[in-house]
């Protein structure tokens, strides 16, 4: 692999699944997998194989159907966990075990009544133990995010010692300003001894609107995987959106971080999960929401219209959608008007532009969106109409 | 105004309506405006009175009944503009001008066909101008996330010198990094002369997904106002979200920056704009979205049961949403199950509960949300009935 190359760790099937009312059914997964494997992504976590019986027959459907991507089961620090997800992918053909456990304080003290040596020695148990199945073994130090750096480092360390392959920081409550979760990737980067022997991966919550922000420092500070779905979706807040760290990084070659993602299909991806998940995204969700390259003020049509790149940072064809769309609003200016007029047939003079313009933004105030048929009738109607020239 | 306080700046009704299909009426952004208002917002951007005849009708009504917040019109560099904003706030207890121009290379030269130096020109004729009707004059320099900073900081000292009481540095595409950002607002805090005349302004787009990352940056070096619209709503992918930025700063005690936002209204005015604009937000919006505190995989549910802030940082109270919801699915724990069971009336001993743990899975990989209803079935089924106790 080499140094710029950030790897696409999905998580949708996983992570992402964990949406109330939201379950996929096997066969919905092994279709969202196989694009998924499409997509370019290098990890795709299929499931949780423990968890039930459903999600332990998906991960061993998709084992036997993905072609590219590693994939990747999880655990709890938990030797029958493990074992069930190393059963679950042995028809893969580059298997991941995903296990960890809580390391901040607030985990260690009520979720296992424990203390921090015992917590090592548990981690340190189950990457021994899961090391015994595959060779490629992801650690997460759940809710490190909240754990004190000196005790992540440790955490690391041994992990690392044991055979872990990737060691997944997340920041599981979605709680680090970007600065202070690039600052922790920094400092494990540089004080976790054998940190050459893994790779840090960002794992995001969004709970504070952060996740995409975070994950983007965490690369910036040398994490090296993201770890992220499809539209952002997941419990509470949801995770990583791919689509806008995918789109971050191509967009700012000056970071020299580029993923295997071919943007192209991830607005079909956006509405292939959309689709069988029944939620769909906010219309101005980044990059696949359904304005995300809608323009419908004048100040910007007009600058669009003169040059795309005015507004549009990004060319919508690259990440799978057709065309932007000009809507006309009562926020729309005078060259917004005349393009869509001519698009419908009307040539239209300084002067008649004026004059249409003035009725369009009475018949707008008063509707909300303006299409074809009523720039016909707007034109039609006016005193001025049988001057007009067609396009 | 302290050193530690941050300005909400709401565009709500200015740029966020700017949602193709979303247009509001004047009595939609009254009651709105109110709200926002009892928010505790300290300035609303009520709209862009030249725009068409309904927007001047709006900011003059809402002038009339704002009774706290700054009222505040947006004008182009144009005169006209700027009269006519002026009569549309002339009712306003405390009124604001916002006023600007386009000064990246790309605005300059395809939207102004202009070089830099006319374009201060106008900046500062417009500022100047603006001055002459109100004392509080805002200035945005459009697309300062792609204007060069030596340019922008020239930019910035001619307009306080005109009289500009706030500097707004938009990042209008959406482009800009958090690091960047946040290193742009550091800069033009240490190179522009009468730098303390001013507040410097934050005003973010979405496209990328960083908006609030980005604003976030911007205050912690050195910027002192926030522009933000409730539920993130606007043109493209949208503004900064409101609700996200201050539950970040509130969150952050260490930042020692706060605002005068009412966090506890949040929810409802999510609801409010929501349903006026007919746009709803999805499920995995962080702060208001549906499931912003519902948790649904066992081991986050366990872990919640156990103690709230194990998975949940902010107090769904404070924001206005009365409990967090516990919703049963196949990816629930034990825990869970036992906890929902005890609420519909049922103390379950481990046995028991490893029993019905058992059905509850298979139950629940058939479907999808596993209600009350489906409980009392599962556990009226199970062959262990009759020994079960009440709760």
């Amino acid at each position: 692999m080499s140094d710029n190359k950030v790897q696409i760790f999905d998580t949708t099937l996983r992570d992402g699944e964990q949406v109330p009312g939201c379950k996929l059914n096997t066969e919905q997964k092994l279709v969202i997998a196989e694009q998924l494997d499409n997509l370019g992504v290098d990890i795709i976590e299929a499931g949780f194989p423990v968890s039930s019986p459903g999600d332990f027959k998906s991960v061993e459907e998709i084992s036997k159907l993905v072609k590219n991507a590693t994939v990747c089961g999880l655990t709890r620090s938990v030797e029958n966990d493990i074992k069930v997800a190393a059963e679950a992918l042995k028809y893969a053909k580059t298997p991941r075990i995903h296990t960890g456990i809580g390391t901040s304080e607030s985990h260690i003290k009520f979720k296992f009544k424990s203390n921090q040596d015992d917590i090592i020695e548990r981690a340190v148990k189950a990457v021994s133990y899961a090391k015994s199945f595959v060779e490629d073994v992801e650690f997460y130090a759940e809710d490190a995010g909240r754990t004190d750096n000196a005790y992540l480092a440790r955490v690391c360390e041994a992990v690392i010692k044991a055979g872990a392959t990737v060691l997944n920081i997340p920041d599981t409550t979605g709680y680090c300003l970007p600065s202070e979760y690039g600052a922790k990737i920094k400092y494990l980067k540089e004080n976790v001894k054998g940190i050459d022997k893994a790779i840090l991966s960002c794992h995001c919550h969004n709970d504070l609107g952060l996740a995409t922000a975070n994950s983007i420092e965490g690369v910036i500070n040398g994490a090296r995987q993201i770890e992220c779905t499809i539209n952002g979706i997941g419990e509470r807040a949801g995770n990583t959106a791919l689509e806008e760290v995918v789109m971050i990084l191509r967009q700012h070659p000056h970071l020299n971080l580029d993923t295997n993602i071919n943007s192209e299909m991830l607005y079909g991806l956006s509405q292939l999960v959309s689709d069988n998940m029944g939620i769909y995204t906010q219309p101005n969700k980044a990059i696949v929401g359904a304005n995300a390259f809608a323009h419908s003020s004048g100040i910007h049509q007009d600058g669009v219209i003169k040059n795309r790149e005015t507004y549009e940072i990004i060319d919508p064809k690259d990440v799978g959608v057709t065309e932007s769309a000009i809507v006309l609003t009562a926020r729309s200016g005078r060259a917004a008007l005349a393009y869509r007029a001519k698009n419908v047939g009307y040539e239209l003079t300084k002067l008649q532009l004026d004059e249409i313009y003035a009725s369009f933004l009475e018949f707008a105030d008063k509707k909300k969106e303006i299409d074809d048929n009523d720039i016909h009738k707007i034109i039609e109607s006016s005193r001025l109409y049988k001057e007009i020239t067609s396009a």
